[in-house]
């Protein structure tokens, strides 16, 4: 947990599309998936495990550097839990690119950068992260977040 | 001796489809999919460049750990070459799911677990990983790696 993730502003630009297929309804698509991460973002840097929640679909998975992947809404909302225990995040999101690959599919690459603080002890650090989101759209039209892994691009701590 | 096929087919393709489409050509992706994961397994454990990039795509996407996002198959080939440089690795990949998502594209979520050993000073360790590969199929008709990430699902070393 030593290494963490992201969060805030958005900066929506220079998006990719490569390979994806576009259309009006892939924009519409777009924007709610955009405000997704925002959503994202913002909960995370809130340390709000019930708002992250909203954003995963109940099968989602949820792949946190230094601990074992998190199979399903129990377990992951106790790897952000546990997260939010331990940091403190301050990032902002930049999203690279979005490819939308079905009319239920998605995935989004982003890389995050800010400050970690440790709970435990206030420590402050910059974080600097790369994240790979697959989404799916639910039963209900909304985008969520279906798998979802990060790592820092940071070199190994000394 | 139909009976028995049904249920050798139907163990095989026992694995977690979420929202997937399924089909007879499906299973011949799924098969091609996982020839792929195996022969990267072998390129890693060989440290051989050459062979990872013939499984990419030119346009793939390398998000390896403690480093920059690395796009396009220059870019991707120079990060392996640093890796392969650095360490040696011996791992195992074990197939946690394939998820066929359109006709040309999937995604797969693996673990591999073994040991690493730092080349510059022979010390091995433990080395426990996730990973999110994203699959697209070239006009060629071969499923190539579009896009890969992974992280240590290991503590923080102290």
């Amino acid at each position: 947990m030593k290494t963490l993730m992201q969060s805030a502003i958005i900066a929506v630009t220079g998006v990719a599309l490569s390979g994806g297929v576009v259309s009006a309804q892939n924009e519409a698509d777009r924007g709610q998936i955009e405000a997704v991460i925002e959503s994202y973002a913002t909960a995370l840097n809130a340390s709000d495990t019930d708002k992250v929640m909203r954003l995963y679909r109940t099968d989602g998975v949820f792949m946190p550097q230094h601990s074992p992947s998190s199979i399903g809404a129990e377990a992951v909302r106790k790897a952000y839990d546990r997260v939010f225990k331990a940091i403190k995040l301050d990032v902002d999101f930049k999203i690279e690119e979005i490819v939308q690959i079905a009319p239920n599919w998605a995935f989004v690459r982003t890389n995050s950068a800010g400050f970690v603080t440790i709970n435990a002890t206030g420590k402050k650090a910059p974080e600097a992260n790369q994240e790979l989101f697959i989404f799916q759209k639910s039963d209900n039209n909304m985008w969520k977040i279906a798998r979802y892994i990060f790592s820092t691009t940071n070199p190994p701590r000394q």
